[in-house]
């Protein structure tokens, strides 16, 4: 197999796009300009319509979009909406949560963190524990899948016991939104935050926020920054239909395209349907060279699916990845603090042709290395099983 | 005149950029990668070559990009680098120094205004007064091209004086570094920063902070955020070569090439002749038709220039903005307290051919308006020349 003058990314944002999202950056827009406000308004939108909120007019919830990556949204939701006397509950397992909690340390906001480590979701009754606990938590604060690992935390039941103890619900959707149902009209959150270049598939360049208009109008006030004030960016947007600062022009124009594709294929549903595909491909076609995923099935998300490194001593990251890459196909470290692992995307402009292809560049490059079997060391599975039991 | 399908831009950024500075932004990227790595590496080394910091490896700064708009890397600069019981000078003549002092407002960092006004430029003698009466002042922070205005202010009187008073200078140089020299050898400054899609003419996605390495080491534990921690950025690129959070990846592509036909051009020297030319191509043209620019010979950047909203009641201008686009050409609004004006920019992948069109589209423009002259009202001019005198 000769390699693509391109490789395919199979990593979670920034992810390989449709030819046509990339032929949209093409030509330069204006940003003061009526098209291009126009192409901002669309946007906000169609994002709402995805979300579930689809009355134009009454709808609850509002979506601004932020220049910058989806870690500045996740931190302008943050400063935005917890107020300065909040104490938010974070619930950790992986990188991002971590990061969440670093973030409203930045910020000098109390804060709780509930951490699960690195294979094991956020349950209902142990939230319902700290909560009924601590009366001063004003909000919770969820990934819903930590890309860390790949897992899909069960943010139903995490929002439904939040809403019990009513105390506000963020969620970190990053790399969920958009394949993962997440519709705001069955469940309860004050905000949510996801990016431009995951599962809608643009390029990156911003992110964006939905939340309760009261909530946005409450926020007046709250930041620890002029940039990642959602509540002014906001209130500027629905005045001018401008963002406040020069936004990601060409991204934009890329997203609009990447939503008109999104679309054609169905919405979320569809969009679900093959990145589920992808991932079943993937999972079989590694299993039949041994290896093994970290997660059980029922946490394993369609997003990105972590493997456990071979246990044979000849297997070396490093120069499995360059082998991997010089046959067309880019694949991601592992993330994880206890065990070695490496990660492979299911999102993106692909399908499961090319996970078929992945695999066979696997099959490949551990015949290259002289790895017999992608089978993990017992001791990395027992530890699994350890922690899941 | 029939407009071209896609206008050209005459507003200080977003641009109208080279056509192949846009293909680069044909392919996706992987910011984990090797390849993508070199990419960030070439483009710090490249802009700190611009800036007079020549030395790969004894260099006294160091650069570093940040995702977002210019406004984040001001507000970046600021949070990073005026500590917490610093207090800034900030010297505003426009829009932009003004919202220096809201972001220092958010910060919460103490900081006293020295607003000259939309005309005029500040000057050393009373930078020196205000500095030597007011020793608790750490910081002078100076817009280098005040693009409200146009004005291209004198920061080598401002940087002298502050200096000598020992003070330290931080600089907004977001519209005029790359094309009005900035040399860090000559010019005292802690840290600049500017943005991609301004003078190099990029795209629009991330800026970047040029700051004294021993500024960057001092800073740890300065930011108020996490997403715009400039020594985090930068300690965490210098140990693994990525940028921390998702890298606007298709828009660092294209700004590698468009450094690459910035030095095809002559560098630096070469764009300022340029610049220069279509600035001096449109004011004598717009003359022609009776407009007058608001600033002094002495004051006019080779940026953007402010012309008064012509007297003739018949003016409107958005009639006028929408006669230009319908011949291809967005012009910008004015953004001045006082007096009616609108702004044309002279950079981007635009020359004196394209601006001779620009003057052709103007005078197309008062005729179907029934303008008979840009001449503008006797009482603007006079509050210039008194303001000037």
């Amino acid at each position: 197999m000769t390699a693509p003058a391109e490789p395919y990314l199979l990593t979670p944002g920034p992810l390989t796009t449709a030819a046509s999202t990339k032929e949209a950056m093409l030509r330069d827009w204006g940003s003061w300009d009526g098209d291009f406000r126009a192409m901002t308004a669309r946007l906000r939108r169609s994002l709402l319509d995805i979300a579930g909120d689809t009355d134009d007019v009454d709808g609850e919830y509002d979506c601004v979009p932020l220049q910058g990556s989806g870690s500045y949204c996740v931190e302008a939701m943050l400063g935005s909406f917890v107020p300065r006397d909040g104490h938010a509950l974070v619930l950790a397992n992986g990188a991002y949560g971590k990061r969440i909690a670093t973030t409203l340390r930045y910020l000098g906001r109390r804060h709780t963190v509930h951490d699960t480590g690195d294979y094991l979701p956020p349950r209902a009754a142990d939230v319902e524990r700290i909560l009924a606990a601590n009366a001063e938590i004003t909000h919770v604060v969820v990934v819903h899948c930590e890309t860390s690992s790949g897992i899909l935390n069960p943010i139903e039941e995490i929002a439904a016991v939040t809403a019990r103890a009513s105390r506000r619900l963020l969620i970190d959707s990053m790399s969920a939104f958009g394949a993962v149902a997440l519709d705001v009209r069955t469940l309860p959150c004050d905000a949510f935050v996801s990016s431009a270049n995951k599962c809608i598939e643009g390029v990156p360049g911003f992110g964006f926020v939905i939340a309760k208009k009261d909530v946005l109008r409450d926020a007046k006030g709250n930041s620890h920054s002029l940039a990642l004030d959602i509540h002014d960016q906001w209130e500027v947007m629905n005045r001018t239909g401008q963002w406040r600062f020069t936004p990601p022009t060409h991204a934009v124009a890329a997203f609009i395209e990447a939503l008109r594709l999104y679309a054609l294929e169905g919405g979320q549903p569809g969009r679900l349907a093959r990145y589920t595909r992808n991932r079943d491909v993937l999972v079989a076609g590694m299993g039949s060279l041994g290896f093994e995923p970290l997660l059980t099935g029922q946490w394993r998300s369609p997003i990105i699916v972590t493997f456990f490194s071979p246990a044979d001593p000849a297997f070396n990251f490093e120069r499995f990845y360059e082998l991997m890459k010089a046959q067309g196909f880019i694949i991601y470290p592992g993330k994880l603090t206890t065990v070695e692992s490496f990660r492979i995307g299911c999102i993106g402009a692909l399908d499961e042709t090319i996970m078929r292809q992945v695999i066979e560049a696997c099959r490949n490059a551990l015949g290259t290395l002289g790895v017999t079997s992608g089978a993990p060391a017992t001791a990395a599975l027992g530890k699994r099983e350890a922690l899941v039991a």
